[in-house]
């Protein structure tokens, strides 16, 4: 645990004790979780200064005849793109299995959402991802939108994801991520009468908050665009040192605000694009940055909503 | 203020001493401020040496339904984007209230184009700012184009939200911001009937300038497409530390030329970019950059437009 | 040869020593290789640590009329574009001389996939890389789709290439890319057919494996797209830099990882776009780096596919 | 003039000494210039080592009225993109006086391509340029294509830009640059004719060559799309910093070259797009690093063509 003092002494060590200020100069209006100030200044009820939460996005194998992939969108209509099948079948092949042991080195848990049919491809894979340690989450049953379809056909899409990654690894997802992360109006309903506990398809805070459905809470753990390897690199929009670099500069902003508030840092990458050498290495060079911090906790997206769901100072709309 | 010895001394202690020449090499076609030069060597009539405008740009809960964001454009029609409006919303909940406590950090006032319909959305935050001593500048009141309204649609285009944002923070706006700067032939005119003092919809020069506008002078203070995250961070063209480089890059030359021509340095942040822990750490390590030198002032564009019109040097066009 | 001893007293000075692990460490699941651990903990049976395939693509001179380039698509229909025809001439007036020079300064040798077009019309330079001791494998006649044909088509279309590399260079090629890597479900079986006893077209491990192709042993030699400067330099999407810092973590992550399973990196060149002056500094600078660890050697791809072909440890899918 | 000795001691100091290699080794095939080799190891006529010829392209205010800018290409028909102007506007009001400072200031003489009616629009200016010291080139009548006009129509667009050039400037230029360096199979025909010595839109070799146009030599003095600001910046492929770090990369490698070939590097600035704090900046660094280099000299293209057309070694198509 630590003391504000030994934190000022820390952070000046990195630079950061220019942004560190005391939290009675925090305005009223945004500071909701002030209550949740402790006398070690965390606002996690754990004790934790800042939450990281890293996402495992298990997709490969399950992807359409037709996916996206960094070839060019020029093949002749009624052939297969051999060689974009490839690409994919790296993510299980190397990807997942490189990711998995970054992950033990630095004794870190994700959250994997597995789409239904990707399991189904390759169970032994989903099964050692849960035997580790790591969260099985649920991410529909293909490789889909769900948002345009009708509810019964959505529930039904939702349900079979369930089942499949139940049948493989034993465990019952409580979370969801939908396609794109565009869920429809009914998505949030169905997840609730499903057992859910919470959705990540929101980017609209640095923290996990409650919402009403069906008159019952439910978490959400915002996703993020910005610290997303399909976002920034499988388009090549971003170098793998650029990707490292963001990150790093998103964990120093939050870190320096968690002293004041209630701060969670997302981290999103899928299996054939945050599984290559180049990206993984981006992955170890931020755990070893972030880790030098006092306070940094990595955690499974279930931990963090049930943190929430249980927190009186938890953001309620 | 600065004696021409002290800025030798001190640029050359971060390597501008090469750019530094004196007065007397410039060549007169293009030093129209050359009158200006008072024997402290500044050309702002404040005795300021380079001033910096920023931007917060107010428009988040007043995007249009198909508004454009990251996620890409494959909507079936007559479905939401869901979590493009939640990307949407980081702008108020997180992206202005991270601004707001950074530019207090520093002591940094900034002007603030707000759209009519999302400060009737969020009026408390629009007031928070005006609070804080920011400007509260127009930017439509709605987010859409108007150059191709009629002359009386436009009018009250432009009214109305002037309008919303008096009513919600008290302040009737003097300075205007088109959407994506695209004015039409009436726009200039229609500013200076309803009492506008200047607009920011113009790239051709480096400081504010002087306008006949209904034969009345009329400010242009102008904006910038190099130092705006809406051109470089919103379509992923840069990450959050190449951004830091060119502001870095374009303060060096401009304070180099500070000392020969009046230099005026713009910065755009909207809410949702500008505002995420990576944009605001690059900010924040700017300013801790750029406040080092001697004679750099942060100021409103309203101020700007104020000292331009009120003196003799400024350029006329 | 290096022993344990000397290679984590080496690796902890580059600061890969966190990323060392004792082999008992490794989960079996994906272990395959463990039984190729022999004393000196090499993992490829000559001994090497990290085996490194460059590429160096010999295709300009066979481009078709209306080939991709640099310049806008914008040319009105039944006229050449001129400069990008030099655009592409500069491959073999400079860019495969330039790249010549560097595989010789660093005793490289690479692989040179050449379409049968471009061999033709360049002979001289085409048999001097055979000559300085680089391979010479297949690349399609010309320089289209082949997925598309019939199988006769296909056949000759590949044979035609292979015959003009050997009438030019003297050597019958037995690896092949296909344009794009784009193979068709008949390519393998024509290969075999023809002899050859690789292919590249495949992206989905970082080592070498085998394949069953008319019954037969087939090696696949896997690309890549992560270091190919087609993928990442011709559309602008990266500086010459950030190749090469790629280039790096790709490596430090494959080395690290060398020491627990049989890893080879593969890297990409292309005549007009690999051979500029940026990218054969980068390419040098790359080479100076991981030259510096033992164990690291560069091969040709028949080379590396016939020791995997000949060992008993290799994958087989 | 640098002795071997000096050069090799000083090239150890950059980290260049590994690619220097004894003239001998350099094979025969592509050492044309082989003979030119004098006892000091300079390849140009001159006694220099490696020739570098910057573009400063006068272009805005010649631009069509829907001419490309950063702006969305999303304005209605029949309105005027009035922003986009004053984007253009910036090459001639700050763009081009910000780069003659630069040039002044480093004493380098720069090579000018000037649309005829950009000319017309801004005379003065384009005087100032002669006036300081620069060649006056030429680059059309008007901002637009040529290569699909008849043979009398594209005589008269080039003749009538050459004229404007030479009624404003006093100079009548001897070097070409065609829009997008779209020739057409006529041009260099005309340009003979018209009496013009070179062009310059030929990306297919690192230093100047002749060929036979009508039967008399015709001097190229290839461009480059490598180090090109509206290749690179325009679109925001590249910051500034990346611009910078590309030039440098070029140069090291050319600069190695340079010992055993004739070698030039060609850089290129437009008027809104170079002109900009941040590239200046990005040049001004480059300056200073070039110029730490021995023989490293800066020439405007009509010198190097007629280096080239009067030295025995100059390659000949």
């Amino acid at each position: 645990m630590t003391t504000r003092r030994d934190f000022i002494k820390q952070s000046s060590m990195v630079g950061l004790v220019s942004l560190v200020q005391p939290a009675s100069i925090i305005s009223g209006i945004r500071s909701k979780n002030v209550n949740a100030m402790n006398n070690e200044n965390t606002y996690w009820p754990d004790g934790s200064r800042l939450m990281i939460s890293v996402s495992m996005q298990f997709e490969a194998g399950g992807q359409p005849i037709d996916a996206e992939s960094p070839f060019p969108p020029t093949m002749i209509k009624g052939f297969n793109d051999l060689p974009a099948q490839t690409w994919y079948e790296y993510g299980y092949k190397e990807g997942i299995p490189r990711m998995l042991e970054l992950w033990d080195k630095f004794n870190i848990k994700v959250t994997s959402h597995m789409v239904g049919s990707a399991v189904l491809k390759n169970p032994a894979l989903a099964k050692e991802i849960v035997q580790r340690g790591h969260e099985a989450a649920a991410h529909g049953m293909n490789w889909s939108s769900q948002y345009n379809l009708p509810y019964e056909d959505e529930k039904k899409f939702i349900s079979d994801g369930v089942e499949a990654v139940k049948k493989v690894t034993g465990i019952r997802p409580v979370g969801y991520n939908a396609n794109w992360l565009r869920r429809g109006e009914n998505t949030l309903k169905i997840l609730q009468e499903l057992g859910f506990t919470y959705h990540i398809d929101d980017l609209s805070r640095d923290e996990p908050f409650i919402i009403k459905v069906n008159n019952k809470d439910f978490a959400v753990v915002p996703y993020t665009l910005r610290c997303n390897d399909i976002m920034l690199i499988e388009g090549r929009q971003f170098s793998a040192d650029q990707f490292l670099v963001q990150l790093k500069m998103e964990f120093d902003q939050l870190y320096s605000e968690s002293f004041t508030k209630r701060r969670m840092m997302s981290i999103s990458f899928h299996d054939r694009i945050g599984g290559t050498p180049q990206m993984v290495d981006a992955a170890r060079q931020f755990f070893e940055y972030a880790t030098k911090q006092k306070g940094v906790v990595f955690k499974r997206k279930d931990e963090i909503a049930q943190l929430a769901l249980k927190n009186k100072d938890t953001i309620r709309e």
